[in-house]
């Protein structure tokens, strides 16, 4: 079945590996958001002393006082941003607009779950050599809300539980997972977990959620 | 008291006001990563079509070309990066040198608990004009792991149960706070919140950590 670009797609009404995010294209502000990955990226590996980081320094700032002359009012673009009822750009998990997302890619499974590829390098580091606590979480709380979309639900996260079975680490393949359980009236329950490629459990939750839209800015 | 630089202070033997974390300075490797939080914000702003982002791609894939050329191994950069026992600069809640932080300062008081106030803008957004809920997962993580070598504990989250108690606004002063509550053999006990200004809880959080030292790379 094909979808209108203002209609998620559900497991009810599309086929297995359906990509429900929105992956980075060739898009100019998606290569200039994969070139300040790779900025703030490198900023935390190069030389302290050696990087003629003073110049560095000048150069960003220079670019971005260019992209802030160009910026429209917040309250304007945060309107823009929100336009359609399509999948997000900009959210800091798979928005492939934002600097901060890694960015995961999810894909919708026939059997009702959600998944994704991601590998993470130093930005996202907690313990030395290992993912962030708090990292996993937000890659988690993330995908449990497109596992929804994709069960048919959307709303609000109420409450996470996130366990850390052992540390997850950076620099290879994570498969991150997730999808909706059931529902009793608004209430959402919904499950993931983070496994390295040879299916080994780092990190689960379960998360509560509520079955509501959210306003948009208009 | 006075502490030496791979001292980490606690509630015990330093004064209530103890800067917790590693505030921003004027370093070029700070100030060029401040530089660099501008531009991963202004490039989820700025006008899509008149930016000039072909531009502006080529100029940041230049300059992480160049900070990369400069770049140790990752291995040896892990070890320089984890040297002395003192606070961590590049974590990315709080550290000055990673621009996925926002950054946030902590600050121990003599009570037990740590507190920092903290804006959010529009790369930590998630439903529209709120926090993502895997920030406020994130930055809570971090606090209660602050909070608990505040209380001279020290070790790698078990469990994180987040509430969502209602959205938490982007663009305006966040307070978020932590405090170890028990410790029971290895296993500690902390909690945690996120309020705007006028005291209202957006987010509370209990996590439970194991009291243990992860080992650094050498």
């Amino acid at each position: 079945m094909s979808h209108g670009p203002n209609v998620r797609p559900t497991v009810d009404d599309s086929p297995d590996g359906t990509v429900l995010t929105s992956a980075p294209g060739d898009a100019p502000v998606d290569r200039a958001t994969a070139a300040a990955r790779r900025v703030v990226d490198a900023l935390l590996r190069t030389d302290r002393a050696n990087a003629n980081l003073d110049r560095v320094a000048e150069e960003l700032d220079s670019i971005a006082n260019h992209l802030e002359q160009h910026a429209p009012a917040v309250a304007e673009r945060l309107v823009d941003m929100w336009h359609g009822e399509g999948v997000t750009r900009h959210d800091p998990v798979t928005g492939p607009e934002n600097a901060i997302a890694p960015p995961l890619v999810l894909t919708g499974r026939g059997e009702g779950s959600v998944d994704g590829v991601v590998t993470l390098t130093i930005p996202y580091q907690g313990p030395p050599g290992h993912v962030h606590g708090g990292v996993a979480a937000q890659l988690l709380d993330h995908t449990l809300g497109v596992a929804n979309t994709w069960a048919g639900r959307n709303g609000p996260t109420a409450q996470l539980n996130v366990r850390y079975h052992r540390p997850t680490p950076l620099f290879v393949p994570l498969t991150v997972r997730g999808r909706m359980v059931s529902q009793e009236g608004s209430k959402i329950n919904s499950i993931g977990e983070i496994r390295t490629a040879d299916g080994t459990l780092c990190v689960s939750v379960a998360g509560l959620f509520i079955d509501k839209t959210v306003a948009r800015p208009r």
